[in-house]
């Protein structure tokens, strides 16, 4: 095993973050080291940090000392504020004429409001930057041992979340099943036993595989190797919480 | 626009990287700034790096000057080894005692051989570490200004570089369609006409959008708009060359 150092030279520069814009950044799945260069750099040179609940706060001590932290979480244990109290600080700090930095888990283009929140700045004239950061399905397929695209080309990512919420039925799950491929679940551990269920309805075996990483790159990290009929058992037994990656194949 | 800058400082160290051992790196989709922290380290600490034709070979810069570079192209043009030759000279290497670096464009875990690859270090009985990177689709979302998931949850993520050769028909484009998500296809470009007319063929409407990301995040980066009846004719026309990324939505 690798063991993990930081040590950070102020001095590294790999981006001009200019005053008045916005970077809207991925601090990947959590460990500190999974972030880029770019967003290293934004960390660093940001007036302003809004950041999200799965943000790994650590990260948080690589910023300029004068910065100021604003913790966005919407989730349901930590929420904290609005989207719509988001949008209204990044654009008054921009306006203020500082450099603010967006921080979200992840990647903010995929599976976030990432998009909403550009708009929003269009729509305030804000000027902005999107830097991608590595996403939590790319370490959990890592840890998991699968390979990505082998016998079966077909990849399909879905969220877990509004389903059980929105509908009876997990339509996705309904649509994509024909096809076949690994089906990656982002934020659906609450909804497992409807989308095993579901699954299992539409002729999928029970036997099917599932995987799932939880909390995927941090030191708490957790890998759950079940298949279709046990997997919302195995959650429940071993206390599994969101945040975590279901990889059904 | 954002400036970029390149001042490193080799004092800085996220990673210890042990003799003997091999880290399967992902290098990002091109822009130097977009590899992780990790991987930036694993570059300056390795005595062998063995990359690929995609890895932008100005990271090479940032290797230990003592360091050893093979260069592991495998695409047609750029054809410099076999899948056998990467394998044997990871294990030559690491049976060597040194720290060796297999350096891949985007995101091992994400459309590559890395699994294969990782088969061969286990048979071999060599230690291996994988690092994640941002894969070239993540980066050209967000060019093309894409919502990932919004309005259809679904995205589908396919390979295009086999099925010319191997069947008359794109059977992964067949077994998607119907679940009516967005389509990403990798490696594409050649077999554009191909997928263009098999989506028509199954009543998709040609009056699709359609972008082609070209290079991503190089500095050479084009983007198309199009749809799905002249898309094929557009990639002609602008000359666009692999790697590309097509979004069909």
């Amino acid at each position: 095993m690798l063991r993990y150092h930081m040590e950070i030279n102020y001095k590294q520069r790999f981006i001009h973050f200019k005053k008045g814009t916005v970077v809207l950044a991925g601090a990947g799945p959590g460990c500190k080291e999974l972030i880029t260069l770019k967003v290293y750099s934004a960390l660093r040179e940001a007036d302003i940090i809004i950041y999200d609940a799965l943000v790994n706060e650590e990260l948080l001590n690589l910023s300029n000392k004068s910065s100021q932290h604003i913790f966005a979480g919407k989730i349901s244990k930590k929420k904290a504020c609005s989207q719509k109290d988001i949008n209204e600080w990044m654009v008054y700090y921009a306006r203020k004429n500082k450099k603010v930095l967006r921080l979200k888990g992840g990647d903010p283009s995929f599976f976030s409001r990432g998009s909403q929140e550009i708009k929003f700045l269009i729509k305030s004239k804000i000027k902005y930057q999107v830097f991608s950061g590595i996403s939590s399905s790319q370490q959990a397929i890592k840890k998991a041992n699968l390979n990505f695209f082998m016998s079966n080309g077909i990849c399909n990512f879905i969220t877990g979340h509004r389903k059980i919420i929105d509908e009876q039925k997990v339509s996705d799950i309904n649509k994509i099943f024909h096809n076949k491929g690994k089906i990656i679940v982002y934020m659906g551990i609450g909804q497992i036993k409807k989308i095993s269920g579901e699954l299992i309805d539409l002729g999928m075996s029970k036997k099917t595989n599932v995987t799932v990483v939880s909390k995927t790159s941090f030191s708490s990290e957790r890998i759950i190797l079940s298949d279709l009929s046990n997997i919302a058992k195995q959650i429940i037994k071993h206390r599994i919480l969101p945040p975590s990656i279901i990889i059904i194949n």
